[in-house]
């Protein structure tokens, strides 16, 4: 079925808003471009009203937050709850400022995202308002590891019960789950970690996965999720002796370029539990 | 002709004073540096005057536009025209919402523009207001093709008339225009349009070459888009079977760093109309 | 000693604050992560309090600067002064605005800076309110040549001497001195001119290495200095005829990734003065 997802999202090239940071925004769009979406950025409140109504989809991203985008993020996101269309959100560095805490609060309480997506860290901060991110990086005692993957998976379906949210929460294993499904996810490469925002791109590319199936919302952010993973494989094959993290990310974005939805097929390693 | 408005680029190395987005400006920043120029970005409206008046040229790019960064543009812009420095428009996403175009009208009605450089969709919306602007994309049905080149030519023609610019419409066929003569550029590829800001790119090239040759807007921009094609076909040849978008973004940079004044003038397709 | 601050940089691991410009925020969030650093970018004044506490340095670069983030610059400087964190200066184009001018001299007069990296153009406007620096890059009459540099050396430890900081002036010689001492530092290659934020990035980069040898905020800044010179002499060697400015910046960092304590001893060439 994840075939047939990244199919779909090629042939109907959906355009997707963007309120995100200044650090990955380029970086963003290109995969988003590279999936066979079509990306705008926009956070002025004077547009973002007009602007995600011409979209397909919203991605909402906390990285580098500025007090007056927050206004933006809720005026884009209220339209888009309006108009059907897939909201997602990306707390980057919940748990590092009480600014971005109150901020994800006020989101997610006026707005109803179809996914959240984090490391274990920013989502345990959504759902128990617990204290100890690390900036922008999970803490190493909220790795996902096959000791505690049966207590992740019941956490995320009981936060996707609260939220009414598809949760995705990744990492060494990634676990993407609505109230009653979740699937556990394999792919993906620990260097991934030293590309600065692999993060914010997936969240982009499950906002574009997501838009194209707007039906199928827990299945295309898993879809998403894998194919991210196997992009950094097939990248990380691809590195000589020399290469670092910067031909990585180069990498990470040719591999989603160039993925078909029969690499997607094939190279997916995942269990739904 | 062409080759040597680059020769002069190079020797001259303008500082370009850059008030643009956050999604491409460290491309622009490095294409400005790989065709000979210096960029400087700053937005503060408290500085762009001073900015401006050390610098050779002034590109205003609408991409990521804040209501507080239009009195920068508007006060870089005078200062810019009171020097008689060229000053280039760049109406990223023209037409998707109210505000962009009230700024883009505004900019028009106050600034005079040695260039203005977009797609089909955001020149027309300029140029006649009309509605339907894809995002920052140009609308499928607004591409230039042979079936309607010299309808496109006569309207860019006639929009550089009014505005006393040169009109560079970029996409499929390219057609650089004062009021009596037109540039029509074959050069460049399709998967140009796979590299988030190409156009923005473009709009950062263009100042740079009519900054070193502002008695040859025309011309200067014109050999840009043929500089910025024929990169783009330089980069294409190179592109390997696991290379991406991002790959194909970094080889266009470094083609046009290693564009010599002869590949320009012997790559250079167009004819004039 | 530079392999072993190398060493304790890679296994420490420090969170960086940056507070920078947009245009190369990414790459220095990449070179950060390539030194074993991790980055965290926040700007927002609700947030930068708390954001500088749970980190090990901040580094603050005047790149872009916009009003609202200098009260942001002061909050977290006095912060991480107070908690005797590492704070970074990069005056990025001072002497080219007022604006840009008053902002260091506030900073200067209100915060301890640890180190200060300019282009000798740059800190010749902080100490001397010398007017003329051409933007972004050293003026040309700037470069810190064989027959200057004792003069130049004379210079950085004075100004060290009065504001209490390492001072770092890079250019085609690299001068890094505190009161007493000044390595003169000859890695490096001319080309890495042609990339933008470089100096930005070493600035990054020194941060990385002071937060985590804060003992030694000299020699921990020389080694900085020297282990760029290192990395754009290696990214140097593996261009291509084809290669230019975009591919140099992606080998630059990859070298930052790839460099070990002995790649950086070996290769660094430096004298004391």
């Amino acid at each position: 079925m994840f075939g047939k997802l990244l199919e779909i999202l090629r042939n109907k090239s959906p355009l997707i808003h963007n309120i995100t940071n200044y650090v990955t925004a380029n970086d963003c769009a290109n995969i988003l471009i590279a999936s066979g979406a079509s990306p705008i950025m926009a956070d002025e409140k004077e547009e973002v009203e007009e602007i995600t109504s011409i979209c397909a989809g919203l991605n909402i991203n906390l990285g580098t937050i500025k007090s007056h985008t927050v206004p933006s993020m809720l005026i884009a996101g209220k339209r888009s709850n309006e108009l059907n269309h897939p909201v997602i959100l990306d707390p980057v560095g919940v748990g590092a400022s009480n600014f971005r805490n109150d901020t994800a609060n006020t989101l997610l309480s006026k707005l109803k995202f179809t996914v959240i997506r984090g490391n274990l860290s920013e989502i345990k901060t959504l759902a128990l308002g617990r204290i100890g991110s690390n900036g922008v990086d999970a803490n190493k005692k909220d790795e996902i590891t096959k000791e505690n993957l049966e207590e992740t998976v019941a956490f995320a379906k009981g936060f996707a019960k609260i939220t009414g949210s598809v949760i995705a929460i990744t990492g060494g294993i990634d676990v993407i789950a609505d109230e009653e499904k979740a699937y556990c996810i394999y792919n993906g490469n620990p260097m991934m970690c030293t590309v600065t925002g692999t993060g914010c791109q997936l969240s982009a590319l499950i906002t574009a996965f997501v838009s194209a199936n707007p039906l199928y919302p827990l299945e295309a952010a898993a879809a998403a999720v894998c194919a991210m993973g196997i992009a950094g494989e097939i990248a990380y094959k691809r590195l000589t002796s020399i290469d670092g993290n910067l031909s990585y990310r180069n990498y990470i974005i040719d591999a989603i370029y160039n993925m078909t939805p029969q690499t997607l097929k094939e190279g997916a390693k995942y269990e739904v539990r």
